[in-house]
């Protein structure tokens, strides 16, 4: 592995970032054809927190946050930490001093697939972070990893550069170039949403809405009266529940 | 496996249903001998949530949200959806156009054996869901399940029209012709905790309110002095401590 | 195994414990030399608590919670429960009864490697638990363990009257003759990182305040302009991004 | 819970049960509709097993197998033991004392949902087991249970009497009033393979065999030249790899 | 955290750690009072080893197998490398070139909470190792740890010079000086076993054997004839399965 | 996601791929840098097996295992399917039949992030797989992915084309383009490697073939004689062990 910071990346658009943060996770996700999101055991350490920016990323080595300090440097306004470890590891590799450090810098949160510490601090603090764990754990400053490398982070491939987006459902990664597009789609999406939420609110079916009785017919599903009609299922005798 | 849904269903009766939710996970489980416990992985997505109602069941494949929508039809209030998989998966069935729907039907919150999406919105409109992850991954409309037939949810057997109770606890299944008779017995064991809680909070000792003395020395416990006397525990030197 | 309660312990010093509770875990974990520090599993009920006290051990059987009632007879003002299992084991042990009867004896809160239960009570009373899992799942009375022996709690040894500290972070046992050692040590490391975090949050590097940049150039950290300057990463192509 | 033991139980025929064992789970699974199977945490203690038996059920409470013994005394010549457990548990709940009982018996093997010991001299007395671990936890007989009632394992319902399949790909459960169909299916199943076996190994194609190509170009599969054709995918750059 | 090396240890009699090696971390375990097991996540690499030594203990840090080098220098015939790491990490970190030095100077196997490489050359070398996982991930040598110190290896304390007994059930781990009134607790279990197991080979019952009946009695079991005689069991229906 | 199929992929160099099979993923994954491992929940479904290939890549959905038919015709002599799932999930997406089939077209083996099943078959047939589970559990054909893609794979970014390494040890991947360089940076490991197993074997320290002692004093290591002259450690006692 080359241990190397890069200086200079270009970042995704940050109004774009932010409309994308504010449009959320989920809908992003399904809006770029369901990808780009990391594993959901990625969680947030206080609810409603909901960020969109430019990911700096790190790779780390298990016990070691060296590496943040040297992305610190490295980072503007609107930037996200984004990182990853050479193998799965909970240790605390970041906690209160490192955040005062990254809000000076005006970083808007950080995701770790790894362990966070001083999460009361970073709440009050308003610095929110999406981790795989919570601890204590102190951390080293002996091994060297990479800056703004493209990295696995929880999963999933990440850019530099890339758009980050983080709530209480978890992580996305849109890719820089793409993000514009997956916006248009984001917002499409949301107006489209909309619309079917009034129906459904009064009441109709999402069976009508998206029209499904046909194809479910036709793939087989059978409506019978009642359990004693149905007999059993799996085994598992319906019958004399009365 | 037949794909089946099931249209009409006894419901246990739904003032039994509410007053155990009121009661419970913990008294109910209890009152009905220590069974009925889903598994401890399923959490809720917000603090404070407690529902009491009748289970209408769901039974889908891995990352496929198709049946919930053929469920939400036979729904009525005061209905909770359960939802068991065919195989472990975490990925997002549901989200808050489905609670959306639901809530134009009545049905009271969602338990599932699987993830979850929207959870903001969902704890903003007090939809609560109990579930084994959070997570925005989209689901397709492709392989057929099956509605109102007995499942295993969360190691767990599920008949529809099932009492289920869930809180911050967790679950709790009671099946519908024992509701009655859990209810008397989950009412009486709390009048009965009362008592003892007043005992206890007067510093009457749990040791002689449930007499074990006896017992315990019969069994064998013995009480020593301090560590010294005991010099040392399952290998480890207990003395010099000072 | 000696099935034996010990009666008489030598607490660790209140005030002391008390301070280091206020202190918090990550910073005794980090004073103490990194150690001491229970597995990230353990988590509390609700956010925000934090205590500092004196253990009282006990070393219970799966799903029998028998030893803890013995336990609470010999727990004074400033006491903390901490339980260990023989088995991985998420049961119930721990509910509002037993809470009761803590308060009524001064216990400041539960640290148990294993299940809780009445959690929602638990906070209302303000009776903090650190727990493995939450789970109703009932407990019986039939098989001895131990209390105030040397245990194994969440891969940490824990003596009876060691300080306790537990928040947010997680748990952090302190032995009990360092507590003092360790409290000066942390009280130092705070007045440090007090004046770390100004000279952070006025936008100097971490890089800087711990002189850190000859050693990573030594170290072989090397910087590159960007990404086409980079090339590829661990056989991820770098180029073209734009 | 009751404790209780049931003395008589109807059985599975021991010669369908046999016959489907020696078919293996795969084919059975696949020939009952996909059901039945445990989950695949259950894993065999040596390999090549492959038994097919009735199911003596066993409900134990943590850490104690009390009810392992009387079940033995209800076993049959062709019984196989079926083990659940009131919470997730991996103590070392059977060992070679117990197989050389159960052999005495005729009991074919055991499958658990905890943890099973001497592991060496159970392949040596080819005692096949099925466990979630292997564990030299010792346990204790405190605790009632029940013997031959419907009972939880590992995710899967199973009655007394029905069969028991289980080899290299885990285990699967046939309802015993369904053995005799089910066996049918198998049969026609295997028959079946055995044809298209011949086929895929002459170089005949799945999608040729299975009529896939013209579901799949109307699902809407696009077949691409190369992957400069292709551009990216999920943001990630496949050009320039050359 | 002390980052030292003890030179010379006191090390368990190696008669008679061979000998506990000889019978086993099963017996063993429950003739010592059902205590010493390491977590049953600990797995051989290979089937049917089985030592008994005395331990080296080694203390590491994440991703950093450093201080194995130093363990080495220390180690003398029949001796078993103890390793466990100040956080969970599956790295590899021992291969077969650590494994040919320990060959060398006579150690006679691994145990390491962690990860292990070369497997399969382990195994031709006839060195055997029990671990949490099986790795090729590389380690550094940046960061002390600890070398024969009181370590914590799978959930278990280890002090220097206690006897690992460790086999296809696992590992167990026995106090120095508890070594011999072990081995004599082991030897009568043995005979005692050899008993039973003729006892039992010849269809005598463990519930005869064990005189369990009055107590079972006692405790509540109840024998009924049949499922119809039962009704139900935890709600579910055990009638008309004929 | 793009629904898509790529015809023509470009394949590293078999010769290559042979070699760094033969060489295996530890030596591999150390020389090109400690980069390309797999999760190592990634494991061989029977031991022995080592295989170095090109890489077919697979997308599959949950439970869904219709991409793989699609790849099949895609395969040439010395390919290796890699399938990667868009959600964690054990299903058992491939069997004897489509092994069958692989080998007909002269696959060397599965990697899969998912369950497989027929184990024994496959080992008859020597069809060596790679998987995070063992399952019979059965898998749908309704859902498109993708094939010859760049996936995601057990946390490791794969692209059509790279050199796949397989063993005891694990999975590694080698970019195609690198796969020379890795190799000749292998070869000379191998070499390196042999020289020091003769002088470890000899009795040389790794301490002295190293040169530690100098850096490990710089550090900070100190050797003390003896554990009473330790005093402590980490809180616990060391001495009085005789």
């Amino acid at each position: 592995m080359k241990t190397v910071a890069v200086k200079h990346i270009s970042r995704v658009d940050g109004e774009i970032a932010s409309r994308l943060g504010e449009i959320g996770t989920s809908s992003v996700h399904e809006a770029q054809g369901r990808t780009g999101l990391l594993k959901p055991y990625m969680r947030p350490i206080y609810p409603r927190a909901r960020i969109g920016g430019s990911a700096v990323t790190i790779l780390v080595q298990p016990g070691d946050n060296w590496m943040v300090h040297v992305a610190i440097e490295l980072c503007q306004p609107g930037d996200v930490l984004v990182v990853g470890c050479t193998t799965d590891n909970t240790d605390g590799f970041f906690g209160d001093l490192l955040a005062t450090s990254c809000q000076a810098r005006g970083v808007k949160g950080l995701v770790i697939d790894g362990g966070v510490r001083d999460v009361a601090d970073l709440q009050e603090m308003s610095f929110p972070v999406w981790s795989r764990a919570v601890s204590s754990k102190g951390t080293v400053k002996n091994t060297l990893g990479a800056v703004n490398v493209p990295i696995m982070c929880a999963g999933q491939l990440v850019y530099p550069g890339d758009a980050v987006i983080a709530d209480d459902d978890g992580v996305v990664i849109v890719p820089r170039r793409e993000a514009g597009t997956v916006l248009k789609a984001s917002e499409a999406r949301l107006a489209n949403e909309e619309e079917k939420r009034v129906k459904l609110a009064n009441g109709e079916l999402g069976l009508d809405l998206y029209n499904m009785r046909e194809r479910l017919a036709s793939e087989g599903l059978e409506y019978v009266d009642d359990l004693d009609a149905l007999g059993s299922f799996c085994g598992i005798d319906t019958r004399n529940r009365d």
